[in-house]
Parts: C-alpha cells; sequence; structure tokens
C-alpha cells in the first residue's frame, strides 16, 4: 500500500487536524471535537442552518462545504462510515440559529438511520429540522425505484443552491423546498479505472482490470451497471451523458450547469477533455451550460475515473447556484 | 494505458478545446489559435504584461493562471515540450499593454531557448521585455549551483505576487524586482511514488518501486537525489522541511506561506496530513503561516506524489498575495 499516511487509524484524526490547521479563519471543530466541523465565521441569527454527514475519504465532499453561503456543519466519519447519531445531533443544536435547520445528505443507510435518530434527539429541545436526501446517482437504482438511488457528486449543487437560500434568508420550509427542487432537477453517473484503497484495509476492496472500464460504479466502489472494454473520452461522455437524457430529458433552449468531477486520480487534462464533448453534445441539442464546474469535487481517494452531473435550471436556481460562496475547498468570488 | 482520452496525439488541442468552451468569460484563445491562452476580461490601458509559456501535462500550471491578478497569457506546448518562439512572440505582443511585458517561467532549455527569440523578436517592434526564472526546486541542483535548478511549483506563488503587483500599476522594472524577490524567498522539494504516461508514449518513461519513494523527483520524471524504502507522511514532511530550511534558513518569527502541491493522483487527505506535520514543525519553530495552499497547483498527470513549498513573506509581498484574483483553476475572494 503506497499511501502518504502514518498510522492508518489516525487517518482521520490527522486529515482533520491538517484542516484545523489551515483554515482556522474559515473552519473550526466543535467544542474540539474533530468529528463535528463548523464554521468559524459569524452567522447572522435567524439563518436556517444546513448540516450534512458521512464517511471519509471523498474529499472535498462532505465537509469541504462548510463555508460561507454554503452549509454550515459536517459530522465526519470514519473512512467509507457514517459519524454516529450523538455527533449529529451536537452538530445539529450547534447549526440551529433559531430558525431551524435543514438535514441535506446522501442517502446512504447508515447516515439515513444516525440522522433520524438524531433529529428525534434535538426534537426534545424544540428544534425544527427537515430532511431532505441526495439521490442523483442513476446508475445506482433504476427510475421505477428511484427513491432507492444513492447521493454522489450532484449533492455539491444542492449544498451551494440551498446554502445561497439559506443566506437569503428564506424559512426552512423555502430552503428545503428549493433544495428538493434543485435535486430533482439533477443527475449523476460515473465511470471508474481503478480501485481505491481503505487506509485500515490496506489493499483494494475490488479490482478492475487493466483493459476494462466500469459503469456506473459507485463512490465506495458500489457494482456499476456493466464492464466494458477501456473507451475513449467521447465515448465515455455520450455514454453517460445518454442515460443521464434518458432519466431527465432535455430539450432545446434548456439551460443546465455541468459537473465533470474527478474521482481522484484522474488529470484535469481528462476531465476537460471529457468536458468538450459534453459541450458539444449539448450545444448540438440547442442547450446551453451556465457555470460549469471542472475538476474533484467528490472523491474516492486515489480512484481513477470522473463522474457526470447535470443540472437543469431555471430563473429561481441560477442566481442561487451563482451567488458568491467560500470554503476552504469551494470558492467563487462572483459580485 | 488507461487514460481517459481520444487520439493522444489530440491530447492537447482537445484539453484547450474544453477550456475555452467552459470558461470563455474569462479566458480564450489569441485570435483562435489553441496555442495560445490570454484573458478574455478587460485589461486596464498601462497595465506591466506578464505571461509564461511552457509544456502541457502539468494543468493548473501554466495556463490555469492566466486570469485577473494573475498572469495574462500562457503559450502552450505539447506534453512536456515547450513552445514555439513564434507564439511565445504572439502572445507578447498581445500581452503588452503599453508598459513593457514580464516574462516569467520555469527554467528548462527549451523554454529558455525560444523566450530568448521571442523577446528578441517583439524588441523590433519597440516592445519592452523582462526576463525572470523560476528555479525554485531544492532538489534539482546544489546551492553551489543554484542557477541550474529547474522552476517547479513555487512559480505560482510568483505568478500570484507579481501578477497583483502589475494589477496595482507598479512599473515593468518594478513588477520584475518583485517577482524577483518573491522567487528569492522560494523554496519547493518534491516526492513521487509513481510515475506518469504522456499520452504519445502510451507508457510510463520511468519506473518506481512498489515499495519506493523517490525524493527530489522532477515534475517530467527527472531523477531525484535518492530513492528510499516507502516513508510515512511525517517523515516525508520532515525530511522535505530539513532540505528546504537548510538551503533558505528560517528563524523564529519569520511567516511564511506553504503550498502542499499533490502531483495529481495522490488524494487530498494525504495532502492534509502532510500539511498538519508541516504546520507542527513550522510552529515548533516560532514560524508561522499565512495563506496556506493545499491542493494540485502544478501537477505531472496521474503521478502519485507531492512537493512542498515554502516562501518567507515580509510586509511587501504579504498584501500581494492576499490581493483578490480570479482564474478558472485559482481564486479567492479576499477583500
Amino acid at each position: 500500500m503506497k499511501k502518504i499516511i502514518n498510522k492508518p487509524e489516525s487517518f482521520v484524526q490527522e486529515m482533520m487536524e491538517g484542516i484545523v490547521a489551515a483554515y482556522s479563519d474559515k473552519v473550526t471543530t466543535l467544542n474540539g471535537d474533530f468529528r463535528v466541523l463548523v464554521k468559524s465565521t459569524p452567522t447572522k441569527e435567524g439563518k436556517v442552518g444546513i448540516v450534512t454527514a458521512g464517511g471519509s475519504g471523498h474529499l472535498p465532499v462532505f465537509l469541504g462545504y462548510v463555508g460561507q453561503g454554503l452549509i454550515d456543519g459536517c459530522a465526519v466519519g470514519n473512512v467509507f462510515a457514517s459519524p454516529s447519531a450523538q455527533k449529529m445531533a451536537d452538530m445539529i443544536q450547534a447549526c440551529d440559529y433559531g430558525s431551524g435547520v435543514l438535514c441535506l445528505y446522501g442517502n446512504y443507510g447508515g447516515d439515513k438511520m444516525n440522522f433520524e435518530m438524531a433529529t428525534e434527539m434535538v426534537e426534545m429541545d424544540d428544534i425544527e429540522t427537515r430532511t431532505v436526501l441526495v439521490r442523483d446517482d442513476v446508475a445506482s437504482s433504476p427510475k421505477s425505484s428511484m427513491e432507492k438511488r444513492r447521493g454522489v457528486a450532484g449533492m455539491v449543487y444542492a449544498f451551494k443552491i440551498a446554502g445561497a437560500a439559506a443566506d437569503k434568508g428564506l424559512s426552512l420550509e423555502e430552503v428545503a423546498r428549493i433544495a428538493q427542487k434543485a435535486l430533482d432537477a439533477t443527475r449523476t453517473m460515473g465511470v471508474a479505472l481503478s480501485p481505491c484503497i481503505v487506509p485500515e484495509v490496506g489493499k483494494p476492496t475490488f479490482s478492475i482490470k487493466e483493459d476494462e472500464i466500469e459503469i456506473g460504479m459507485g463512490i465506495h466502489g458500489e457494482p456499476g451497471i456493466e464492464v466494458k472494454p477501456m473507451m475513449q473520452a467521447d465515448e465515455i461522455a455520450s455514454l453517460i451523458l445518454e442515460k443521464i437524457t434518458a432519466d431527465a430529458p432535455l430539450a432545446k433552449g434548456d439551460e443546465v450547469s455541468v459537473m465533470v468531477n474527478g474521482l481522484g486520480a484522474t488529470p484535469m487534462e481528462e476531465l476537460l477533455i471529457v468536458y468538450r464533448k459534453v459541450h458539444q453534445i449539448l450545444s448540438d441539442m440547442g442547450v446551453s451550460v451556465y457555470m460549469p464546474h471542472i475538476g474533484e469535487f467528490a472523491t474516492s481517494m486515489e480512484m481513477a475515473g470522473l463522474s457526470i452531473t447535470i443540472i437543469k435550471l431555471d430563473e429561481e436556481l441560477k442566481p442561487l447556484l451563482r451567488a458568491p460562496a467560500t470554503s476552504p475547498f469551494y470558492t467563487n468570488a462572483n459580485k
């Protein structure tokens, strides 16, 4: 195992220590607890809080979106494992600024169970919560059972848009509605070329042959829908866009944002080559692209591969996507 | 070869098409030439121009720093190969806003030869130029022959600081002085864990054993100073800091910025674990850190490994580092 780490069992703790040492002007631990990250910048009283949670190993997801104009808190689990309900409850309490808290997270069993317990726990303190689940991965379940789909990179658009809505002073009901609306308009699919290594396991938990590509693989190595001989960039872009638009059709005149997200080891150059083809296909359909996101937004440590996310925008979502935002891992300087 | 590309020979062209399709609000080709990228945003008449050039395969370096508050143009070569003198001359002409142009680039033979020809070519058009070479890699040559050192990730600090100086309206002489001053205060060293694949070659151009790490390897796979058994994160941080501070000593009360730069395949989590140790060592020395940069700033496609850069700041360099900047690959939203 060739990882630049110290002891595998201190991977998460030391990563968190690095974040707090580097970015204390933006984020901090909750009362010294390295498993709950919150903003260190002031929050306006009465703003709706937005929180998330999930396992480690996906930076910038999840905690990388704790920041101004984004989300307020993140509970941090071990690699690929949910944090506890107690940490989530502590976080929700800390991120209630008087108008309730939106729990916005990926549709994974452990996170869901623990968040359900956590929201019950804070109810006793009269903290109102709403839950919106991210289920953007079209490869993870057919359209007939969409409610089973997993949450992947599309959650970044939900964090950004819901974060801007909360910043505008909208109510919990409204912020939840907008988060759900953004997610209803969002679809993602990925491909993987190589596995990743969980530090405490020390070897790849699955394998992909040297001349093969796994279509639709999840960010924890969940099996995809098909294993194919290695494909060219344009074929990958076309295949993913075909699956996404079959699930959520696009029409001439539509406006979308596109995320081409590297899973960890795939060079930026390759993401741009894929973006080029996505842009061409959309242009040919008469669909225009607004604020493309190309880079690493939701990873699986050293996994090679990428995902493509499409979110269809309207006049409500567009300015919320554009609004300024600053976190250690996501910044735009829009005016 | 498992790269997400189309034809290897169209790698650079298609990457550039992706950039221009995605970011036309920020950057554009020079008169349709995909080998010269310039800003698409307005430039104040009389601002000193800053240009660079280099081979492809290092994104965000070099072209990723063309933007507001950064550099004005970049000539783009094939993978790991210098662009031509003619492209450089075209770029210098386009980036002269009436007060001359600073050529700021890494100390590599091909780039140097071509830039020398290019600056002679534009002299005939009465364009004044200055040249500042980046030679921050302490592993590439001993202190006694510093002038032979290669330029690596430290050039990002030079782009940022010189870019802010030019934006303030300083003269060519002053912008060149400040770029040189920033570089005199900058040292970098890297380690590599795995090779990268040049698309047109199709296989790794060198190898690193599964249980070894190459100390001081260059970003094109230039041999390092030592091959060692794989090391832990803290050992790597200590070793690099030792080499850097032996070359450019730090003292109690000094203030630095630190860049922990991933070479391509190394996860963000690992960069943060290394940053944690760098921060600890500097703290123990009484050295404080300002605006750390942790992420991918200068890569070698899918190479695994990282580099650490230290720049010693003073009251002139600090506000220039902090000044706002926006490019497709580097943004800060500082006020």
